[in-house]
């Protein structure tokens, strides 16, 4: 099964952002800091030194297999935890965060997991939950589902904004656990899914104990606790959330012009869940590669003579953390080092 | 035809909104100001004097006529304005906006209609657009049709924010010229427009010779460039944007205890679009005036003896202005003095 079949085309939808990128840059004034491929919007605050940053985003598909799993309160935190990783990249502290949620007909029941999801992730990224709107359109919406969209709201200082072009030839890369998928390659896990014979009380192939469902459903970690000193410290020089894209995708958007990262595949062990994904749904490993995170959530770009002690430091925290690979001079993009 | 007929059920809303109220406020740290009841969230930003003012809305069942008539980006458009009355109505600037977009299947012509729509309003209104996401999502989205959410941020300093709660006994009521549904009321206008054998394209009955989409579709006003320079001169005591719960709905968010509203619905002339939703629909007038704004966009609570100049320089920056009635003390809430 390829990515596409899945019904998400990733291309497409890059095509798309490209025609309304000057759209959107025209409302820009010079308060707009620009970062090109960046995970959240940054600008100037009227009138303080701290800037603000903003991402929205939407929880997708890992909804509805969290609606059959009745844990639709966990994937809605996956979302507050999503934005604020994205945030995490450009060094900025979570504020506060506005919800979506849209239904064909509200259901209360779903719409009151949905907030306590929500408002329990925030409090722990240390955002309030400032505003939100429930609608309710039945010519919009499937019935029975429920999207859940947010908007994460945070500061930075000008001084400890990380930008999306930190990386230099001789950096290193650590990898940090992921959880499982966090937020994304939902349509296909759920296609390999409903193909497996398998239900989400089934025991995962290949794991160690655990079922389907806590396998797709592991909640999307938050880097900031381990993260955030290390960022003040100045001894990061860019951050990847690897979000959808994957791996290569994404670090590919923290890298200048003539910075080559490269990224052994085989430098961590890939994780149960995307194993069983991968051979269950004869997944290509290209396409495996763009769709998961394949148990790697955040990429720490860091100089050379860093590394070492990052990597004790990150473990402290409670951090699972792989070198990767590292940056090179040349033209920019990531390669696989097979 | 009631409203709760079209699929809308105002009641059923309002109970699941207070169910999740405990919940998000648990999330408030103490620089959050609560606005009970206020049109957005305010709380203190971190190191500087100014109030961040934040909303988060969804354009609603407009899009389904706006795809309709091939006016989508002015849909989108119409919940830029939207969220900048939203803040208006606490003092605030709009700063940026963020934006969802979700459909079954990207289309890109769709998109680029929507992000356009909403970049020529951010400009407008002076807000960056500065995040978005685009999510396709053939499981949770009926085909066709497009979903847009958006986040409005703003400032607005300590001095110049306005509450809930300054209306007082012995104000005055003015109310601003809506320029048509504005964002509320579609579901209904939609269902009354499917009974009514009319087209888009037909002659609006009762009308100055415009046709129903264009009476439908008119977009939403934004009411920053006539009311701003008010609220800073201090001659503002309370807005209420008038939005889904129509005017009595929206003026009882902003009266304190022990101030009641009276508003005589004979004040203004009902415009066409409504008369005729109204009789071609059937829809009781208790329905109609939740529904829908009739012809007022903004009400303006201030002092008894500023309303005549102020009706003055709001008629002079352009805007028609009616006494819509007045505070009395009394039960908190809205009477109509019929």
């Amino acid at each position: 099964m390829r990515y596409r079949d899945a019904g998400v085309d990733i291309t497409r939808g890059d095509a798309v952002k490209d025609a309304i990128a000057t759209a959107v840059r025209a409302t820009w004034g010079p308060a707009v800091r620009p970062l090109p491929g960046g995970f959240a919007g940054v600008m100037e605050w009227p009138d303080g030194p701290a800037l603000l940053a903003a991402t929205l985003d939407g929880v997708g598909t890992k909804l509805h297999l969290a609606l059959e799993a009745g844990r639709v309160d966990d994937a809605a935190a996956d979302l507050v935890y999503h934005g604020a990783d994205d945030l995490l990249v450009h060094g900025a502290r979570p504020l506060a965060f506005l919800d979506y949620v849209a239904q064909s007909r509200l259901d209360a029941a779903v719409i009151e997991s949905v907030v306590r999801g929500l408002a329990r992730a925030c409090a722990e990224v240390g955002a309030a939950l400032l505003g939100g709107e429930t609608a309710e359109m039945p010519d919009t919406y499937l019935p029975g589902v429920v999207d859940v969209a947010g908007c994460m709201l945070g500061t930075v200082t000008p001084g400890g904004l990380l930008g999306v072009s930190g990386a230099r030839p001789g950096d290193r890369l650590l990898g940090l656990a992921s959880a499982g998928l966090h937020t994304n390659g939902y349509s296909l896990a759920r296609r390999v899914l409903s193909g497996s014979g398998l239900e989400l009380n089934d025991r995962l192939p290949g794991g160690d104990g655990e079922n389907v469902g806590d396998a797709l459903l592991a909640p999307h970690r938050w880097y900031g606790p381990a993260l955030m000193p290390m960022i003040e410290q100045g001894r990061v020089r860019a951050l990847a959330h690897v979000t959808g894209g994957g791996i290569a995708g994404n670090l590919a958007r923290v890298l200048p012009e003539g910075a080559r990262a490269s990224v052994d595949p085989r430098a961590w062990p890939r994780p149960a869940v995307f194993r069983w994904l991968i051979e269950s749904g004869g997944i290509p490993e290209d396409d495996a590669r763009r769709a998961f995170n394949l148990g790697i959530g955040m990429i720490v770009v860091c100089a050379a003579d860093e590394a070492p002690l990052l990597q004790i430091d990150l473990e402290r925290a409670g951090e699972r953390i792989w070198h990767l690979g590292e940056v090179a001079s040349g033209a920019r993009g990531v390669v696989w080092s097979e």
